[in-house]
């Protein structure tokens, strides 16, 4: 279970952003980051997180100022666009435990390139 | 397939939001409309809507004021607070048919109350 609780600096997107790890990049600006799953679930599988530190879903939409919330939304979209998802997409934000949350630094997950099938399993 | 281009006054939450037909409403604000799903696929499964008309978040990424869009964003947090989600919760928004949408007007859906599985099907 990931603790969503108190930002860790070891995860996994914490090393990516502070260049300790790579990462297969498609999209930066000053706010967000885009790149893609190391274990895709789909023909595209793009994961989509704000530089700024937030553990969850929770912490983000309450914290997070409204520039980051704004500017994450629009880069989804943009990020949707460039990766030529015409035929449409699925927007995915786990949070916590019910969620299946793996990495506790918020993200989008951004799937398509197929139809995506049920809402859920 | 749903049309995504251009906005139908006719489907179901347009019909909701004129009060043609009833909802099972939990939040409300002066953007952001929540209600719970009619065919819940987890104990709590609820629609968040903006009460502007966009077909989908390919239109309402780019073209929602940022007002709304970190209102949503704020409001979803707040329903998943005032559901009780404290284990955690999934959010999804489909666009377009490899997404799976079934009403063209946007809509993020709030899963929880039990661990929604794999990430997709």
């Amino acid at each position: 279970m990931v603790d969503i609780k108190k930002y860790n600096n070891e995860n996994v997107f914490a090393k990516i952003l502070n260049g300790r790890i790579p990462c297969d990049k498609v999209f930066e600006n000053e706010y967000v980051l885009g790149f893609k799953d190391i274990n895709p679930q789909a023909p595209i599988h793009i994961l989509v997180i704000p530089k700024e530190k937030f553990c969850s879903f929770k912490d983000f939409s309450k914290y997070a100022s409204a520039n980051i919330l704004t500017n994450l939304m629009r880069s989804i979209g943009e990020i949707a666009e460039k990766m030529s998802l015409e035929n449409g997409y699925r927007i995915i934000c786990n949070t916590g435990n019910d969620g299946g949350q793996e990495v506790p630094h918020i993200h989008f997950h951004l799937l398509g390139g197929k139809k995506i099938g049920k809402i859920i399993p």
